[in-house]
């Protein structure tokens, strides 16, 4: 395969002014990467100006939801330049939600190219602060025109980006959800599909009117144990052990959770994935026995929670953040940020393409 | 308010040329309503022709799925013109969808614009032909440009329409689906998003290789009782009576189900809402304690449910179709399409627009 790349591209990126204020995911940027499919056949990529989109009113993405996407970082590191981390394992989890939409997979060839080709072109756009980066959001959408519940016949795959600072600020409030759901047992809770997070937003919205952060999902099909948040996996440290749900199906798999019980064996821990039930974790937060809670996820990196809401009860969290929480985050980003050596491989470096 | 109608309404409406053969939702009408949304506050709506939406690549309603929409018919009358059927029921359902993603309601008085101005200037677009249609399809989306995952700021609504055969020919084999689910407990199956539909895609795909026409969800909860089909509701008549069920929040509470239920009692039989589990009910049809199963919707009406599937067992139901469902397919068509009395007043008559 062999990218085009559109002479206004060149344009594009050198009329572009990097904002005082990036936030998260706001900031978008000039140049974005287009296949599509029809039939189940790819077209080769492109690599094209950052402009609307134009989709039938009866595309089937608009209507039924048809659509999946990953969320993943190119950072700067000072020696060995721009890199992406562990792209491959994104790669992966959009095939993976692609097939649970009955969406054809994005071939992985395809996939490296685009995430390749928006970050070389963007090499420049890559913040150097530590916590920023690029943020890369690869997404697969349904295109035919037709109204009919059915899989799309056309899809289109993009690959947009934006410089962004990191997500959450850590010491955070979550709410224990006791009413709604994200996903179903059966459902699509283990793959990033759009229809998992507009189930989320109803909680999130009445969760900050009483003065909390993040909803904590716990498993649709008994209620009591313990899954995610809306876009983080979760931890906890107990006698200086690492605690996370074990994937059941209704978790999304995080990349970040994966590296975070890598490296916290590398360092000694030990790691118990397992089903956490609720009532005994906020016991043990009450009493102690839970020292830390964090949560961990790409745009987020790691976060550690101060406050679990239930009801008409809050528990505070006795450290945080903690530091067995913080230790991770440290020797995460230094692997991210080039500080660290890249000891598990998980860094895929970009060679910079320049239009000057 | 008062709708703007753009001068190159009357030009596209004049260029359509109706299509041999119709299907279902694939021919779309050359105007569409539009109205926006902004920060809470309506604009007033628009006629414009029907044409590619522009979608910034960042838009919400993209990535998360913060969209939801109606399915509704307009019916060509002898007697009494163009009507649409009970459209407040749409409009209020549009709501409670809207609501369970956080999105602003469309008020009552801009649905009811929007889709009495798209049926007014597509009056000639309303088939004659007993069972066909204008099927109307309001939906309404997240528009704004922005990663996080929250609700949106903006929103499109959008009344387009399909001049449509019927959906189903009745005598369907339907699917026992006791993997997958549609929408979780505390989900969104209460509400007609995008996101349940997604979900119900992979499903599909597996039973129709099985030689079967649906899936038939059962309750995400307790996978056990029966609660709907991908896009209509479900009935059995046993004993000559009529039992459907009991709306549970993960079922869509259809406006065909309510009317069936009204015009089944008008009619003298006794109907019953309830939980309906599984097991016994194939156990039923097995012994044809069970005569009659069937499925109603907007788009199919009433059809016939022939056999159901589960595992490596087939049930054949012992009249299909039965004569209960044809007798209410008949009654409820009578008055759609005018040659029976609207003695519950659910027809909404619409005077045409012409611009020749
Ligand atoms: C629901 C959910 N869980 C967990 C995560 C964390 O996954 P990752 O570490 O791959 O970013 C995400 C995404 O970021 C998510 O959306
Ligand atoms: C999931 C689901 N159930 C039931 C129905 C039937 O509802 P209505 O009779 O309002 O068309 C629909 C929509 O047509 C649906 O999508």
């Amino acid at each position: 395969m062999s990218v085009y790349i559109d002479p206004a591209v060149a344009t594009s990126l050198r009329g572009f002014e990097m904002p005082e204020k990036l936030g998260f995911g706001s900031v978008m940027a000039p140049v974005m990467f287009r296949a599509v499919c029809q039939d189940g056949c790819w077209s080769s990529g492109e690599l094209v100006p950052y402009a609307p989109l134009s989709l039938d009113p009866a595309a089937k993405v608009l209507h039924y939801a048809q659509s999946c996407f990953e969320g993943m970082k190119a950072y700067r590191t000072p020696e060995r330049g721009i890199s992406l981390f562990r792209p491959e394992r994104n790669a992966a989890r959009l095939a993976h939600s692609a097939e649970r939409l009955c969406m054809p997979p994005v071939p992985e060839a395809l996939f490296m190219e685009g995430v390749r080709t928006v970050t070389a072109y963007c090499a420049n756009l890559v913040p150097a602060t530590s916590g920023e980066s690029l943020y890369l959001r690869p997404f697969l959408i349904g295109t035919q025109a037709d109204l009919t519940v059915s899989a799309s016949t056309s899809y289109e795959f993009y690959v947009i980006a934006s410089p962004s600072e990191a997500y959450h600020a850590g010491n955070m409030r979550v709410w224990v959800e006791r009413e709604d759901s994200r996903a179903a047992v059966g459902g699509t809770g283990d793959a990033k599909v759009g229809g998992n997070y507009a189930a989320s937003l109803l909680s999130i919205a009445r969760l900050k009117k009483r003065g909390y952060d993040q909803s904590l999902w716990l498993n649709p099909g008994n209620r009591q144990t313990v899954d995610e948040l809306s876009g983080m996996n979760f931890f906890t440290v107990m006698g200086g052990e690492l605690h996370t749900p074990a994937l059941n199906g209704s978790i999304l798999e995080g990349v970040t959770r994966d590296s975070v019980i890598d490296l916290a064996r590398d360092l000694g821990f030990t790691v118990h994935e397992r089903a956490i039930d609720i009532d005994e974790l906020l016991r043990q937060v009450a009493d102690g026995t839970c020292e830390e809670a964090f949560a961990c996820g790409t745009a987020a990196i790691i976060s550690s929670i101060s406050v679990f809401g239930d009801g008409g009860e809050s528990y505070a969290v006795a450290k945080a953040p903690g530091l067995v929480a913080e230790r991770l985050r440290q020797a995460l980003l230094d692997i991210q940020e080039g500080r660290g050596e890249d000891r598990f491989g998980w860094m895929h470096p970009i060679e910079p393409i320049s239009v000057d």
